[in-house]
């Protein structure tokens, strides 16, 4: 008699069952939970259910798996391998039906929930569940003696192929029902969207028939300078385009509160930059897609990072509140709306909107994402977590708690207020050396691979030229002129005499050291000023001050590992961040550069709808530390002013070189200041 | 030692409990259950919690109330009676605490579910539990400790002073929401929408400190030639004004064949037809606001009651399927909108609409309106519910089971397509009698109470003159005819030889019946022809063969009751129908006008959120037959051709008057037709 059934073992999930002899493998898969794949529920129009028998002995399965497992290659696979072409082995799990026993591996691509591996230097996975999915329902047609609405049976079949219940529809999809269940002969494609709110699922789209072409996601990091957006592919979670364009409000201000000032002072300016950075939006959707060459329409969903102030003003929020204490937010919570309540018009009409929570008033949204992305939530060891910027956003946290507080950094770590600065482009300088014995100055620009004093330095920086210097680059700057003692620990740039080197010009009161002179070409003098490290160390003072604030909150003295976050924190040089007292000092390999993190965020909360939950209970968990409210955060800012290392803390990494401490008072300004404090 | 505690009756309920000394009055009633008012939540703001204390001997109760039963009157009530005036014996609930037992009523106008008495002719009431609702509310200032969000805060002081959870706020009212909470200084009234979908609450609109106006709803009855709207006070019930216009798709086609065929043959044709109906909503909107005197703000709400073409020109849908079997509908379940959708601007902008469902692709939202408020399905006696238009609906059921089906009726009943037809407008004629004897007509026209042969008629009639007959004048005039002997059974109108009357002119190879003569003051001759006899014997077989119909599938050879419903159906003398054989024959006493039960049913609908679910749930229940595919329609229809009753068949209500059964064969048009079949 032969066998009425048969034992399925699916790789890589393990699952197992016994299946009677004809069950289709897709079948066998739904029926175990196996995490494969189907839009056209088995129809053998989609392709996604590829899955690859093995065959012989599997003693760790304790079976022997014949050649004729598997039902004969049939019509469908053969018009489908001839059409599209099939991979060596690969069957159609709708298709193939179970013969005998048999090994079924599920190849990556095949799985709904596959994992996709971030670029960035962290090696966790997003695992793609994103909220819009496509789905090929065959619907009812109508019958005069029952009658019924095509929504009404489009929802029946949705709930019976595809157990999605509820649905609801926009006008704009209502209106293209009829016409395409009439056009796909009652077989429809459907995009809709089901998030992690509790909300209905809602009809994005409807195509007639099978819709082959994909769905597609933007994930927005949204900054005060700059907007970043990631085209990413909802069922792969690859991205296919990203790109960058400047956020148009600058012209109504640079940095954050001259734009809340802007939105004080001109009546109606908060709508102005709401319009700006809208049509920016529209504008970086339209290209992108145009560059992916895809169809905007298969644009479905938004997600945006952001700090609160952009975030107001995305929402069409007058940012005033947040221009003054207490700082208070319109709304902290998460937002899921549609896209064209944002007044995006370049994507799906129906396409919808998610922006991750804010933590507080100075701590938005885009510290959510960091916190998403780094999972400071899930560190066993404790990490200080600190996304540099105009503000910069810090979070010190492990499974046990996580703070978060925000500190008023000002733009010099981007270059601006600094005598030679300027933002990081081809021409500007980017990393320093200074030679402790010579006091002469190496660098090397941005576009450009050679140190200043190689061979052809010059030639390669012809079209460029050596234009100034950017955050990076004065980070690097001020910390080598310390360890070479062209400065003391108070901050004070020491005379030609003092330090030996003409480089030290005086400059009025003060002085200054020259980096590099270009004006023989044409080009400008570049020197680093007394002002220069005035603001330099105003802004790492603010940044340690805050790191501090949270380390005694949580009551400790050190910090396991510093992650440093953003596109500048990229560039930073973790060793002399810390020369700079920067951040708190940690072994140098625990210094981790996570990139974009705020950007990872948002692809994380793109591709994964329980993320956006997670996120959310995350940011509830968080404690808000408001720096302006602290007293010690004054305390340590004042004493976080000086620029302690004399010597590169890390001398196996450099050359070591050992200096005087050397301490100059020249009777300039800010000597003859204290003197008159003495006297 | 004097008592701790006093026991507390409220009247009506009924509800008692004892209560500490001290305890105000609004607080016993909450805690009791007891249906009492409060908008600003025991502030002494909002008066809504008005309750009127009773003294004396109560033996029913058991207790005597004393006269210091209640504390004091007190200041916030001095000056609330001051500024807006209590009636005498009134108290504040929030203000007056119990101080000794005490017999409490509280007033109908103090009752959240308070009950309004319709102006229609069936006593039944409708329960107010509109869907949105205002509430006082003070929100927790930010803490910068623990910073939230405002709406946030909002959210927590819904959730805890009114149970009210999860609101949801659209974008424009979240950037209203922080400079209302300050100018209010932290206290703001919100209406939240919150309907009977299972849907969030929504935010619909805010307003710092106290808001005294009132919200109102639109119920809107869009027929496919008159659009009319009940402006109704959402606390109260009580309509403030009404409003009708024409339907400006009149131009694109009169009826609604037509209309569906000017979107079949013109590209765009039906969303021209949808904008043109959605600016005369919005006129109609802006035009009720200013002649009742309110902010078009305040209009929160909109209830639509259709037939399924208006219904989806409403929605923006081509209404092509309708137009041809199956007669699909895009949706025919209930829908919950925003009004904005609807393209509706001239109410607040997070006005909310709602659609009742649709019953069939003929039998619309109309229908389910007139069952709603008819309740066929609550009726212990067998009910056959008319509402008769262009098309005629027609609902027959009881508590076990309701049937509902379409009728094409055309236009006759409502003088179209009637040679000299109008519509129902002064100068028209809507009620005919004719002598049997003298088989002399007498008539009154709309406008006017005198009949024509009155003394005086001339003169009142001077302005609007005699101009033609309307719908229920038709009606009249065929079935007196009949009555009078002028038209045999068939429906030929007799020769002067033959019915004795020089009225009886020729016509073609017909005849016609003259009810007016105006020529020699210029205005027209008003005839029935025997082309009018037709157009009214296929209107009233198409009516009654629908009702047949019904009979038939609910195995009953009569009903117990008929009610017609319509603006049209309200004049149509229940006499002359059953002459015509138009209805069923029931006791003459069992023919009930139902006014404009459509309308009433929006405004239940409006009124109670309950009421959407319980139409529903109903429509849902209903079972629809298709006309269209019933070969047994057919047959009633050709069946119910003649005009039965020769006589009065209500002697007791009129003169009796018995005439020889007369059957003319003129060798007429349709005689000869006859003829020629027999031969």
């Amino acid at each position: 008699m032969p066998a009425t059934d048969a034992l399925v073992i699916f790789t890589p999930s393990g699952k197992r069952g016994r299946f009677a002899i004809g069950t289709p493998v897709l079948t066998a898969a739904r029926q175990l939970g196996v995490d494969l794949d189907s839009v056209c529920g088995g129809r053998g129009i989609c392709s996604k259910c590829q899955i690859t028998p093995a065959y012989g002995d599997f003693p760790k399965h304790g079976i022997t798996v014949a050649d004729d497992a598997l039902s004969e290659w049939n019509k469908v696979e053969a018009r489908y391998d001839e059409k599209r072409g099939l991979k060596p082995g690969r069957r159609l799990g709708c298709q193939a039906t179970v013969q005998g026993d048999v090994v079924i591996d599920v190849p990556p691509e095949s799985q709904v929930h596959k994992q996709v591996v971030r670029k960035a230097a962290a090696a966790r996975a997003i695992t793609m569940d994103p909220a819009t999915r496509l789905y090929l329902v065959e619907v009812a047609e109508p019958d005069m003696h029952d009658p019924s609405g095509d929504l009404e049976r489009l929802r029946a079949a949705l709930a019976d192929q595809w157990d999605v219940t509820g649905i609801t529809a926009p006008l704009s999809v209502l209106s293209q029902l009829q016409p395409a269940l009439r056009k796909g002969k009652w077989q429809v494609t459907v995009a809709v969207h089901h998030d992690h709110t509790g909300a209905a699922p809602r009809l994005i789209d409807i195509w007639p028939g099978f819709y082959e072409d994909g769905l597609y996601g933007l994930a927005i990091d949204l900054g005060s300078t700059t907007i970043a957006a990631h085209l990413t592919d909802l069922v792969t979670g690859q991205v296919l385009e990203s790109s960058g364009i400047m956020n148009p409000q600058i012209r109504f201000g640079e940095d954050l509160m001259s734009r809340v000032s802007y939105a004080m002072m001109n009546p109606g300016g908060d709508a102005e930059m709401t319009a700006a950075v809208r049509a920016a939006l529209n504008d970086l959707t339209s290209a992108l897609a145009e560059t992916a060459g895809i169809d905007p329409r298969a644009i479905v969903e938004q997600v945006f990072v952001c700090n609160p102030v952009m975030h107001h003003l995305l929402l069409g929020i007058d940012p005033v509140e947040l221009g003054q204490a207490p700082f208070a937010l319109a709304t902290s919570g998460s937002l899921s709306l549609a896209a064209a309540d944002l007044g995006q018009t370049t994507l799906n009409a129906n396409a919808r909107a998610y922006i991750l929570p804010c933590i507080a008033g100075h701590v938005g949204a885009d510290a959510a994402a960091v916190a998403l992305s780094e999972e400071p939530n899930k560190s066993d060891d404790l990490a200080l977590i600190v996304d540099v910027g105009t503000n910069a956003e810090i979070l010190l946290g492990d499974r046990e708690k996580v703070l978060a507080c925000s500190s008023p950094t000002g733009p010099a770590f981007e270059g601006a207020q600094i005598s030679s600065g300027q933002r990081a482009a081809p021409g500007a300088i980017e990393r320093v050396e200074i030679d402790p014995v010579t006091k002469e100055p190496r660098f090397r620009v941005i576009g450009c691979d050679l140190w200043s004093d190689d061979p052809g330095f010059a030639t390669a920086t012809a079209v460029t030229g050596v234009t100034g210097i950017c955050g990076s680059g004065i980070i690097e700057a001020v910390a080598e002129m310390r360890m070479a003692g062209l400065v003391d620990p108070s901050g004070l740039i020491g005379s030609a005499a003092q330090t030996g080197t003409q480089r030290s010009e005086p400059e009025g009161r003060t002085h200054a050291y020259l980096i590099h002179d270009g004006s023989a070409d044409g080009g400008p003098r570049i020197t680093v000023t007394q002002g220069d490290i005035r603001a330099i160390q105003l802004a790492k003072s603010a940044l340690y001050a805050g790191a501090r604030l949270l380390m005694d909150v949580r009551g400790v003295d050190k910090v396991d590992r510093v992650v440093l976050a953003g596109a500048f924190g990229a560039h930073i040089s973790p060793k002399h961040a810390m020369v700079l007292g920067m951040i708190p000092d940690v072994p140098l390999d625990k210094v981790i550069s996570a990139g974009n993190a705020a950007g990872t965020g948002a692809r994380i909360a793109l591709c994964n709808r329980a993320a956006r939950a997670e996120i959310e209970a995350t940011v509830a968990q968080i404690h808000k530390i408001e720096t302006a409210i602290e007293p010690k955060f004054q305390e340590h800012f004042v004493a976080a002013n000086a620029l302690p290392h004399a010597t590169d803390p890390f001398p196996e990494l450099a050359q070591v070189v050992t200096l005087p401490q050397v301490s100059f008072n020249t009777g300039g300004e800010d000597g003859g200041r204290r003197r008159r404090r003495r006297g």
